[in-house]
Formats: C-alpha cells, sequence, structure tokens
C-alpha cells in the first residue's frame, strides 16, 4: 500500500514564494561566493575583480508564441533578457553560455536563425557565447541562458543598497513591451479567425519592438560610470515597475513612495492603452518586459543625475520598515502589489 | 504564397555536427575569454585564477525516467554531470545555478525532493547553489544547470593537449551505468505487464546505483595535485570512453591506441551484460554516463601514476594525424567510432 504523500500545488507558492522557499535552505560553503541566491545575479570573488552571474530559463508557450515571434528575434532576446541582470548589477557583460532542447520540428536552418540573433546580439553588447548544450525536447522549445559579467568590489550593485531619501530613477519608457504583445495577441487572433486578413502592425512599430526585440540598458552602465554616479541600488525591470520596487524594498528594507504623473510612458503606449481598453498606469507598472533599469541614488547625487538624458526620477525611498506606495495624481497614497509568474 | 524555405532534419548533423557548426559560426571578443565552445567547459581569465564555466541540459523521457529515477537522485544527478565536467578540466568546483521548467503535475513536496538532491550534491563537493529560474512548462521537467570551478593557469588542462607516448588513463570502471539503465528498463517493462511483480534489483546495487546516483571524480582531481601530476589532456565519459577517446584525438591532432583487455570492467559489468547478451567491452566502449576522468600523462610520470588507486592505463597516444584505434585480444586494431546523442 503506498502511503499518503502530501501535495501542495505550486502555484499555491508562486515564483517569489519558490525562490524563497530554496533560499532559505540552502547554505554557501565556498569564501568566494559573496551573494547567492536573492538578486539580479550572483556575485563571485575571483580574487581580483567580481564575477557576476545570471541565469533564465525561457519556455515554448509560456514566455514566447513563436507564431509571431521570429527565432532571430527570440536569439535576441534571450540573450539581452541576462545581459540585462548582469547590468542591474552596475557590471559589464562579458560572456554568455546558450543550453537548448528543441523538438524535430525545428530544422538546422531555424537553430541557425535562432543563433543568428545570440550572435547579433553578442555583437551589440560585446558579450561572448563560450557554450552550452543542446538537446531534443518531447515538445516545443526551451532555451537557457547564463550569462556571465565583470564589476569592481566599488562598484558592484545590489537590491539591497537603498536608503532613506534616495532619489528613484528609472531609464527609458515603460509598458510599451506590455501593449506591444496585446497588439500582437489581437493581430493573431484576428489572423486565426480570418486567414485572408494581413496583420496590421505598422502603426504600433515601437511598441512591437520592444516586445519583440528588446535591448539591455548598458548604455546606462556606462553613462553612470562617466557621470560618477555610484547607484545605491539596482535592478532591471522584467515582471514589471511594482514588482522591482517592491524587491528593493523588501531587501533595503525601507519604504518608497513613487509618483503616478512621473512613470515615463509613451505617447503611443497612452494611445494605445486606450484603444484596447486598459489603464496606462497599470500597463506602466505591472506589464513587464521592459528590461530598463530601476535604480537608486543618493540626493547628493541629484544635479548629476538630473541632466543625464533617458532617465526619469520618479519617487523617493521612505523609512525604515515603511510601505511601497504608489503616489496617484489625487495625492492618495496605494501601497504596490507584487506580480511574479503565476503560470503554474 | 509562401516561398520555399530549406529545411534541414537536426538529424543529418547530429551532436557533434550541430556543436561545430555553432562553434564555426562564433567569434570572441573579450581578452578573458581565453577558451569557449569545444571542451568540457569554457575558461575565464578573471585576472588572477581562471573560472571554467560548464552548461547543461536534461529533458524528461530523453535523459531520465521519473517512473524509476527518483526526484532527490535527479537532482544529485543533475548536478554531478555538471560538477564532472568542472573536474575534467583539472578545476576545483564551486558554484552552480539551477533552471528547472517543470509541469503543474509537480507538486511543491517533489521541487523539495528535487532541491534536496542538489543540496546534497553541493554539501558533497563543497559547491554553493548560488542561483537559478523556476518557470512553468507545457509538459515535463527539463533542468538546465551551469556549474563554476577554479583553477590556476598552470593547471588548467584541455582535451587538446595530448601528445605522441602519453599514458592514456581512466578512473574507476566502466560501462556499469548503461548496464543499469538496461537492468532499469528491464524491471520497469515486467511491472508495467504485471503491476504485481516486484523488481527485483537487490543482485544489480552497484550497477543501479552507478546509473541513479553518479559521482563525480573531484577525488582525483586532488589526488594527481598531491601526486604531482598534471594530466596533458583530460575529458570526463559522458557519452561513451569511444567517443571521449575521439574528442582528445581530434582536438590533439594525435592519434592513439587503446588495448579492449585494459578496460576497467566491474564482475558484475560482465556477468550482467552476459545475462542481457551484450558485449561487456561495447558497453564499456559506447554505454556513456559513466562520469569517470578519461585523461593523459606524459611517460614521466609512469612511475607516479602506476601506484595510485582506482586509475587504469588503457593504452598510448600516437603519432599526429593517426587513427584512434582499439587493439583487441587478437591484436587487430580497428578504429573507434562516435556516438552522441542520437535523439531528434
Amino acid at each position: 500500500m503506498e502511503k499518503e504523500v502530501k501535495k501542495t500545488d505550486i502555484g499555491n507558492l508562486g515564483e517569489f514564494g519558490l525562490i524563497e522557499r530554496i533560499k532559505d535552505s540552502t547554505v554557501t560553503r565556498n569564501p568566494g561566493t559573496k551573494k547567492g541566491i536573492g538578486d539580479d545575479a550572483a556575485v563571485i570573488d575571483t580574487g581580483s575583480n567580481l564575477m557576476v552571474v545570471s541565469s533564465d530559463i525561457l519556455v515554448e508557450e509560456i514566455h514566447f508564441d513563436l507564431s509571431f515571434m521570429p527565432l532571430k528575434h527570440l536569439g535576441y532576446k534571450s540573450a539581452v533578457v541576462n545581459i540585462s541582470d548582469i547590468a542591474a548589477m552596475n557590471a559589464i557583460p562579458r560572456q554568455l553560455t546558450v543550453n537548448l532542447a528543441l523538438s524535430n520540428r525545428f530544422s538546422v536552418e531555424a537553430i541557425d536563425e535562432f543563433y543568428k540573433g545570440i550572435s547579433s546580439a553578442c555583437e551589440n553588447y560585446k558579450v561572448d557565447l563560450v557554450g552550452g548544450d543542446t538537446s531534443s525536447s518531447t515538445s516545443g522549445l526551451i532555451i537557457s541562458i547564463t550569462a556571465m559579467g565583470e564589476v569592481t568590489q566599488e562598484e558592484v550593485t545590489y537590491r539591497s543598497g537603498a536608503k532613506e531619501n534616495d532619489i528613484i530613477c528609472v531609464t527609458g519608457d515603460l509598458g510599451a513591451s506590455y501593449l506591444g504583445l496585446q497588439v500582437l495577441k489581437r493581430e493573431k487572433a484576428v489572423y486565426l479567425a480570418n486567414p485572408d486578413m494581413q496583420p496590421e502592425l505598422s502603426d504600433f512599430d515601437y511598441l512591437v519592438k520592444r516586445h519583440l526585440k528588446p535591448e539591455a540598458r548598458t548604455d546606462i552602465i556606462h553613462e553612470l560610470k562617466e557621470a560618477g554616479i555610484k547607484p545605491t541600488a539596482m535592478i532591471d525591470i522584467s515582471d514589471g515597475l511594482a514588482s522591482e520596487l517592491l524587491h528593493i524594498a523588501k531587501e533595503s528594507g525601507h519604504g518608497l513612495n513613487i509618483h503616478s504623473d512621473k512613470l515615463p510612458i509613451d505617447d503611443l503606449s497612452f494611445k494605445t492603452a486606450e484603444e484596447l481598453n486598459l489603464d496606462p498606469t497599470t500597463c506602466a507598472l505591472n506589464g513587464g518586459e521592459d528590461y530598463e533599469l530601476l535604480f537608486t541614488v543618493d540626493q547628493n547625487d541629484y544635479e548629476k543625475i538630473k541632466y543625464l538624458p533617458d532617465i526619469t526620477l520618479i519617487g523617493y525611498i521612505t523609512a525604515k520598515g515603511g510601505d511601497a506606495r504608489l503616489v496617484t495624481n489625487t495625492g492618495d497614497a496605494i501601497p504596490l502589489k507584487a506580480q511574479g509568474w503565476q503560470h503554474f
């Protein structure tokens, strides 16, 4: 007779609950391991500079839809997603390994297209593809990438470093990738209903590009260095601004206020959100896949940061133990809510 | 009208053909990248020691069968497979990242079991779990692990370093993991045909353990260091001895001879191969998943190596451009044949 085994649904834990659970049961033994689970990347002391390491897995039908994602873009984006995590440590990306599992419906030419995208990202970000593994899969395409980067002991930036009164900054604009995805999904539905209809995407070029071919903000890492600014905390925006703000609040132990009227949202995002009956602020807060950088700087850096292009000041770090809040146009302060994946 | 696109089946290329194709289209740009695609691990110069990085992907139904592979063992083995690649560079394993994609048939308790195995391997090999990612999948379990290790500039060992007259050595014994898998498959078939039958595995303990819970030979790395032996070339045996010998031959540009009567095969492997109508030499040459180390040493190290326990001398490196050959008991020298996965 089999004994009754307790079975808890993973959905009950959620992504962040699962990470916490793994983190809590993990001990580190090597003095070189400076930071394990719990930031954008692990940090390894190699004896001279630090090496930062980040790894992500992307699954067909969960993270991407090949019916509107060309394989070359997918290769590019898979690399970028990991390079973005390296940038979020204030580090310079250096190497990548790429693991693939794919079913026999993929041809050699299809794999070539994917690697052309990887290669193009490697060229743009001066990163080297140094290894990986390829296997068959029983269904679909799974991509697992590990990125490595380099940073000095002085410059490495953790989520935990934010302190009271620090200024909260974000690069680029938010919500466009999410809206691009909604447009792609709508056109796919139209096409499936009537294959003679051609997709009308030209009006949404910017949004679609933000979704299919995002860029990592390594330019900002260089810009901040040149301006003599060392962020106190940094994270990249993959799950959405609100989720990343909550990580910074939690890891630093501080509250924060951001102002909804300061959120950088592109005009086309506003217009498209309206067309799709979506709230542009919610898209900016919870859309995700922006791959912009969210970071905090000391008040003393205000004069330096305010003139830098493509960086928006959206709020402040508040006292220890405080809440993470969104201050609305009407002056109400409402608590931010977390979003991780909930795809179980 | 869609244009005709050429589609070549991946099976035509095979694993090694695919790796060559990716390698050939890859350039490296960072001076820190000492070795990219083409060895057990990539090698990164961090300014003091070298960091070696290896990454593997394991797919349910392709690489493992959960009907006889407990999740804890699977976690352990997944870590070991990657740690073994680090050992094959003559390096000390230090860190791991673990990416998982899993369907909702896995419970939180199942994931806990898997991570218990990872954790146990981390403890045994003094390795730190430093990061990773977890995602849902539409079917089955996919595991992608990246291992990192440390080695000095002087001690790093590549596949390419073998030279004429070097002695070819192998650790442990070969073929047992493959035979263990055959036994497990046989018992599974019996069970499926008649669920009242209990599996009879106790006679095959050693073989089954070699398959379900292999170990990486980091002990040999320490032993060789202590004995003052620096291997000229090294590789771990994952695809089978013959395949790994061909890698050393190809990368070093030399031929080699190994002797079939020298191959280390356990008595139980002999007996079981006979019972299953398999040739024990073929199991040792092509079985794979032994995770033993195959390495070459200079003739001058003969006196040092011959007394080391658990190391067998199986042959010699021959002249540049020669063939990789197996010398049989009858004195015939037959060319070795490659085996990679062919599961597309």
